[in-house]
């Protein structure tokens, strides 16, 4: 019987960063979280535990450092490129580059009504992510979210569902409908401006999950991804996976009180979940 | 031998509630997680097995769900003093009762540049908390943040400190300051304003932050506090509790580039801590 | 423009669920963690808020509890693919069901060096895992371990790799490997016994990594990949995902003391990523 | 008005390490994290900036990994003393050391039967921990257990309780308990042999779980420290903070199935919580 080698990549992940931009009036900051994968002849490391083709993941995280201080990318899209350039052009050996990129929303403090010139607050668990795959002869960008939470109070119905003899959910015209938005979106053509792409997408996203008038989670993910595919034409495919975040309804009734949609005990566990992607044809 | 029973409490940790009020033409929510903690005469039940004094732990979380729905706190200090008379109310054999609450921040999502009427998004990690213990000769009220991570890129400073045989770390003028600030405060007095208090106080210890001209975290600390205590008649005494989340700089001496304070390194472990009580004299 | 309905899935993630089998003389116990998938003509229920093809996902969470009721599973194997052929059987619409399964490691405790009849303990964060993917044509069985977290104090070299201008990091004959195995592997054939199939696969894992002569984690791989579809002929292919944690040598030369591979640092981020499925030819 | 500082402490805590002792046949390994907070005279860091009686808190952790290299200490408790006395000894502004201290629970991997000399896998979440606190005048020790999760699927009752009118729960002669257990226990006199005690105080502990016939989970908390108390002549106090993890029956009944104790709900939120500290006369 003889072993074959099907598929493999290796890299480093976790790589953890801050970048400080000062100017003469502010500073900016930048936290990133990265992972590099790479995908290429490595064979000989697994089968003969010969190492000539390992670029050490210790090198790939110096290598994360240096380009960060060489060069000052504004959006994460452009520092992913630019590392997987960087690592396709020295690295004949490989063959495929994959960064995964996280920033971490640290925003400025305000003092007397100004923005502070050097203090920052980190805004929560939200990430602004990139995902930048790369070969030598086509490389894609995604950029998306992660960790958005977000909840309605209305507006969203759960009725005419498919019933089994383990079926007791009760229909409903009003529930509480929250999820923690995971979704990135494709990007195509040559020229997009990664930063207002970035924040109008997220800013339809929001505005499509609020104003919905939703039958079921699907139905909201389907429209916040139509939403997106038809508003923005650098856009050409977007995903979601959504967790649907029960509030379940208390029941009051054995204390002699009806429970008008007022008090509800929020879950983590179990959880629904609705994953989908959407093209433009 | 003998044995004693020399301390004892007990109660329900991690109750959930979203609290719903509806108005015409809006909704707010309210996220909040309690633990309730009771002292009292529960030594039968430690020592013969008599539950007679115990009331359930899940008639602890009832209640809660019941009050939510009966009355309606805009302030988390209120809903715990309510909860504290409640319990010490109708529990003779309770003696204390200590109650631990977080709200989560959720803000309104705005919609063309309005705010959503029903539509909310979870600001991060960031609690407001409060620890409210109150027995039948008197009830005390802390409130307090957690989580509220923050960063300064420049007035830090730590030098001139302690040095012995193990001392290796370099004197420095100019350094990344970080923290999550955990800090509660005692109010004195019976007509607080809970709200506006909750915002100045957080406010205070954000810009003290920000502008403070920091020898070492104790001091920023201390600051913090000081301007608490002198701005606030209603805070007779602050606790923090501060990791020093350290951002260390990268060396890329190795590959020949100086890195003047622009690339860092971010660690979670392992990190230092700064604790301490201030109280007005 | 159109959209279209690319792909689409749905289900319940982390149902929770214990199993207690009674027998006159000891009980036994069985924690799982489950999620469950459906592919299948759910369209309509994107694009038209349409729910009849939507079997709720509360009603999947309320079959796992009623099949866990009638058929008492000895391997999670088994348990998992009753479920398949359970929703395959009742749902037309549904043409393909992913199981992800996880046992909770329960041990049982010793009195006077007895196994105990009913007290249990848990035996830490490993879990033992079934993935079982289900269609009207095939179903596949995949078992494995997650969290398995190892450790070697010597046999492990890292030496003669890639270097460019970014490398630092010193070859070495002597280090500490760790990691966190997280494997699955393909099971062939319609006879095989789960239980005995399992704890042979990962004893022959742990015991190739004890003794493997280590030239990197990737050779490691290969090593334990290879033993396993050496010794197993139901298993017709292995995946491993390995996070190689790294213990840094802690330098006290400034001590003026040496560090002969005694005292580590132990470390979480960054860690290398090393990923790679084996078949059989 | 004035403010004065009323309690402050400083030190370093998550400092991670890994101690490796090689004999000729066999190597031995400890995985510690340890926290130590020193008390003394700072007031002048925090109210002058002047650091001069501040030790940095990255001293203090090359402290803890030199003498972890001079030092090999069997227990964690001997380490602990080790670096209270260490820390005393140079620095006349301290005037407390506390320091806490978690042992991860590696164990040997076994080949072919036997213990394998250099390999070895994590046991799970529980932690040996050790609480040693010094002055100039005393130190106190105290040894301990944290996440030992433990569950008995009879001998636990819960009847005769207090009700009022937000009380639904039923009582139960017959429930699943189910707790993770996180007790420390104060050592008396000079000559505790700290291996052997830690050893035996934990096996009481689990074999009361496993045998008590409970009537709530106080009573079962009270008959392990009274077991500990009166079995170690060196144990003088004992404290246990437990939750109780609820393991809820599911209803079956809506599917016409009766469950007899057979399938429960695991819940993490809410959970009860029982605290007390007992003590010898």
């Amino acid at each position: 019987m003889g072993v074959i080698l099907a598929e493999n990549d290796y890299g480093k992940a976790r790589v953890r960063l801050l970048r400080v931009t000062r100017t003469s009036d502010h500073h900016d900051i930048k936290e990133l979280t990265l992972s590099i994968l790479f995908e290429g002849d490595f064979e000989a490391a697994h089968t003969k535990g010969d190492n000539r083709n390992i670029l050490p993941t210790d090198t790939i995280k110096n290598t994360v450092y240096v380009l960060a201080k060489e060069y000052t990318a504004e959006q994460i899209e452009d520092f992913a490129l630019h590392l997987v350039e960087h690592f396709l052009t020295y690295n004949p050996q490989v063959s495929q580059v994959r960064i995964e990129m996280a920033e971490h929303p640290w925003t400025r403090l305000s003092m007397n009504g100004q923005p502070h010139r050097s203090a920052f607050t980190l805004a929560g668990g939200e990430r602004r992510s990139a995902l930048v795959i790369g070969t030598r002869e086509a490389t894609t960008v995604r950029a998306g979210v992660e960790g958005l939470i977000v909840l309605k109070t209305t507006k969203s119905a759960f009725e005419g569902f498919r019933r089994d003899p383990y079926t007791t959910l009760k229909e409903t015209r009003d529930r509480i409908l929250s999820t923690a938005i995971r979704s990135n979106w494709l990007y195509s053509g040559d020229e997009v401006a990664f930063g207002p792409a970035w924040h109008g997408v997220r800013k339809t996203i929001l505005e499509t999950f609020a104003e919905h008038d939703s039958h079921s989670l699907q139905e909201t993910l389907y429209a916040m991804g139509e939403a997106v595919l038809k508003s923005f034409d650098e856009v050409s495919e977007i995903s979601f996976s959504l967790p649907n975040k029960h509030y379940l309804l208390v029941d009051l009734t054995p204390f002699g009180l009806e429970n008008s949609n007022e008090v509800f005990l929020p879950t983590d566990e179990p959880h629904g979940l609705i994953e989908a992607t959407l093209k433009k044809k």
